[in-house]
């Protein structure tokens, strides 16, 4: 659903009429706008700098955390990527010499992903440059102003965590 | 990209080792696991009170905004919905009797989309309906704090649009 050429402003476009968002809609709408504005400039840093695209920056981020490897159903449960498309980025990325599948010792039915080491030398580096766009992207915040947010943003995530529907105790 | 099924915290498996990152990248992990959070409830109820989908709720929002219609793609560029896909839902909604297209007077290569009368009704609860989920959703955070946040985001927001990549000043 998202497009890379995506320009549009959602909060300039918001849901109601025009100026009667409700205060939890308005600071919805600004989160929803700026969290996509992030997303639109790290997708286009990733292109230009590395030829990667977000997805394939997620799946290595998450084996590179697991030396071990991972198989693809939980690689796909860890970066929101659906089955098919994990199948098809691993494939990828084996081609470029990125990433490898191996069985385990001990259980031949099962196969993990893991990262070659050339693919670990270029998520090391990309995880660098990730940090430093960030840096870049936020330079004119107040540092106190990043960790302030930091917090209150967790207090909007435990609210959220709390009134899921569909959980166990509704 | 997204999967219904997420369930997976994306800041619990941030990108670099853990407990390692930098500030503004903790805070981003935060802001976009926490805006997944709440997409993926917003998603759901949408589903289970309408029997719709985001894109469909996104699409009609930018048509409610707008009472001569819209053209398919400045309907795809408002909504960061592909061309490809807003024709799609267009068909769909025209199907269920909530959108029409016309050919405004004056311009008979010009084909724009509308809401019914019925389609009006259909977002008018539904944008009733989102407005109550996000004051549930955010019902633990103080009012002073959604109206810090609000402001505070924004100014995240400015920095990250005076530091996009590719601008006409870099």
């Amino acid at each position: 659903m998202e497009s890379e050429a995506a320009s549009a402003d959602l909060e300039l476009i918001g849901h109601g009429p025009h100026g009667k968002n409700k205060p939890e809609t308005r600071l919805w709408l600004r989160m929803l706008s700026t969290t996509k504005l992030i997303t639109t400039e790290i997708r286009r840093r990733l292109r230009t700098e590395f030829g990667a695209t977000l997805p394939q920056f997620d799946l290595m981020a998450q084996l590179y955390r697991e030396a071990d490897g991972l198989r693809l159903g939980e690689l796909s449960k860890r970066t929101m990527v659906t089955n098919g498309n994990v199948t098809g980025l691993v494939e990828r990325l084996e081609t470029d010499g990125f990433v490898q599948r191996v069985t385990p010792d001990g259980d031949r039915r099962v196969t993990v992903a893991k990262l070659t080491p050339a693919g670990t030398e270029l998520f090391v580096a990309m995880a660098a440059a990730h940090e430093g766009w960030l840096r870049d992207i936020m330079a004119d915040v107040d540092p106190a102003m990043i960790a302030s947010l930091w917090s209150e943003i967790g207090a909007v995530k435990a609210s959220a965590s709390n009134h899921l529907s569909g959980s166990a105790f509704e």
